[in-house]
């Protein structure tokens, strides 16, 4: 084992940071019980054969997922939760407070994962979610509100290709004819049947809007931001707006031995520089919006042929929409002076939009008051993935809490977030419900 | 219909050029009758319900191309050719010359296509064979050698997916292996004895060295250099040499919107940094060498992931092998300092590599006395594609005339060669054909 800095910056912290004067010790999460939580859930998608090392694959809806809200039902109840399916399939499991007349304080994320995914991506922020209810059971404290852990059901939207399905319906954001879609052969009404939902109600799953104090979510980062800063928290700002592009690049196909060098048409030579143009515009300027070309495919593809014609993806993300749409228009103006070079045409189509969802100030605030009473630093950042938290914000204040991800990785067998750094997300969680449920 | 400067250029030709004093009128071809065979030929393969313009879909070994194996073997006969199939496939038609112990001059090409090909790539050198040899039996014409046209079998290698098929068993370079190998459901040699091969004895399609005069093959450009210098008549230097790479650049695949731009490793970006760097070296220095991007996958290839691995196609030619390889040489420089700029490993593996052949500077001396005679101006210039001539150049002298192709359009229904053109590359050919045959 190896010391890293951040090994040192932790164990400097843990000695050297004032106690902060009149906090109460309070209530704390149990971090050996959140782990075996986490353990407990990983086995359920796990490869044959394999260790929590090898992660998981847990698609929303399959055998992995369902026995997976299984075991999650059961340590929700433990946990003394009332636990009931919404007709989306959502697990909600409530906890009543001194006063249940009032809105609850909501705190959960999703535990179906993208093939071979990790442990901790929506994982965390379910078991945390229900560890700080443990935590509290086990106390015996009495919030004044009632609270509600929420497990939205197929966030990752593997199957049917369109996520934050739960959520989506919690916001009356889930289009009807989505129901009828077909994946694997299996009919999304009869998918949201098989986990307990009932598709002919699913209006019932949406939520009104103010009808809860806060919606809260632990989530680890996914980026490398924390890590590399050594910040334990991270308070997120804010989900990115996403702007999706098609580029298509049409040149002229022809011999590549008997076509000369100057009477080329060459689809990917443009391209390529259309690829470069969208990751200086980017980069051009101060900010933390990324963009991305993932996707690219040449015609006919063969290499005795020059390119004809390339079809390519360009993602846009930033807190700003309306930064993105300015970055989106220097690209279409690169895009004119290199189809002009190459003797190509380039167009440019949106193929998707999703407007960024802000969190809410006050919520920002209180995270930040919980972490600095447990004299954890944090960091202001934007969420650059999305998440069920952008359907609630929709509805009423919204919160993000992130822990680091060791070296960024997500989406991965390899997606990983220290023990120590899971806890102390749980307990930034737990003080911040504390507060909004009084 | 539009005139074009190439109309008018040839209108003047027509008109102005001196008939060379003393050139015998002597035998011609009969242009209509050359188009006749090759509007006969254009049937078999054509799409249904289509005209000359959908141009043709000709396997080697296909229905089609052995129904225009037999009208091929009508039209040789009917030239008084005395035609035999060889055990490659090969179609030979022999003329008796004044001295039969003599080495023939060979000519001729191919009449397989690649799918939704021309009417004229290996059609015109096959059908003028066809043509010299009926213009001289016309006209009684007894050369000095014996003459041979031979059609070759499977140029292109779209069965099988390795060209010259023919050509390399006539050099003795058709791996035995070949023959067992499986396209579409049947074994190469099974395909060879469907259009009249006998793969047992595929030896014995062997010709010796020095067992030929010389061998002759008129053929389109399928490159646009005749058609814009406006020059009727090709006489080529040679065929390219052909390296062919494969780039590997290896980053790190990760979330597109939790992972800010100075992190990434972005394969695709790299890749495009490459894309580039071989045009730049390609054009660098002055000549005909190209340098082709063909073929390129992105991995895993989805909108919101930064790509992890792009692999792709580099492929070289020129008529010096020496150069492509020193190209290749500066190309890999500029990978190394692309790789350490992205943070990127990238390997470049050779993966096939061919020879250059050089036609005979004999035979291309006659050519240009043969075109000067006719009045045509002629222009030098490399083969960029591959030739079946390649093959026999390995065995005796090797002479190829080009004729324009409109637009430089190749391996494509809108190939096109005009019609004058063509009985001007099939008149070039039959003088050279005299010259050498005395």
């Amino acid at each position: 084992m190896t010391i890293t800095r951040r090994d040192v910056l932790g164990l400097l912290m843990a000695l050297a940071a004032p106690r902060p004067t009149g906090a109460a010790p309070g209530p704390r999460v149990d971090g050996a019980r959140l782990r075996a939580k986490l353990e407990g859930l990983s086995v359920f998608g796990r490869p044959v054969g394999g260790s929590f090392a090898d992660g998981v694959t847990r698609i929303g809806y399959s055998e992995a997922d369902r026995a997976a809200r299984t075991y999650t039902i059961d340590l929700m109840r433990r946990a003394g939760l009332q636990v009931r399916i919404d007709p989306a399939g959502n697990i909600l499991g409530r906890r009543s407070g001194a006063d249940s007349s009032l809105p609850p304080v909501v705190l959960g994320s999703h535990i179906d994962s993208v093939p071979a995914g990790g442990n901790f991506d929506g994982d965390l922020g379910s078991m945390a979610a229900i560890e700080v209810v443990e935590a509290l059971q086990e106390r015996g404290v009495v919030t004044r509100r009632p609270l509600e852990v929420v497990v939205w059901a197929n966030e990752e939207g593997v199957a049917y290709g369109n996520g934050l399905c739960g959520s989506r319906a919690a916001a009356g954001q889930l289009e009807a004819a989505e129901l009828d879609q077909v994946w694997e052969g299996v009919r999304k009404s009869d998918a949201i049947r098989s986990i307990g939902g009932d598709p002919d109600r699913i209006d019932e799953a949406r939520r009104a809007p103010g009808s809860f104090r806060a919606y809260l979510e632990l989530h680890i980062e996914q980026g490398g931001v924390l890590d590399k800063a050594g910040v334990p928290i991270g308070v997120v700002e804010g989900i990115v707006a996403i702007d999706r592009y098609e580029a298509i690049i049409r040149g002229f196909a022809n011999h590549a031995g008997t076509t000369p060098m100057p009477e080329r048409r060459d689809a990917l030579v443009a391209a390529a520089q259309l690829v470069l143009a969208v990751r200086d515009v980017v980069t051009a300027e101060p900010g933390r919006q990324v963009g991305t070309v993932g996707q690219l495919s040449v015609h006919p593809g063969a290499p005795n042929v020059i390119p004809g014609e390339v079809r390519h993806t360009i993602e846009l993300r930033d807190l700003s929409g309306e930064k993105i749409r300015r970055l989106a228009e220097a690209i279409r103006a690169r895009a004119r002076t290199i189809a002009e070079a190459t003797g190509t045409e380039i167009t440019i189509t949106p193929t998707s939009h999703h407007d960024e969802a802000l969190a809410t100030p006050e919520i920002q605030q209180r995270i930040e008051a919980a972490a600095a009473r447990l004299g954890l630093p944090t960091l202001r950042l934007p969420s650059g993935a999305g998440h069920d938290a952008q359907m609630m914000a929709r509805l009423g204040p919204m919160g993000m809490i992130f822990v680091p991800s060791v070296r960024g990785i997500s989406h991965s067998p390899r997606e990983l977030s220290r023990w120590e750094d899971c806890a102390r997300g749980a307990d930034v969680l737990l003080l911040t419900v504390l507060e909004l449920a009084q």
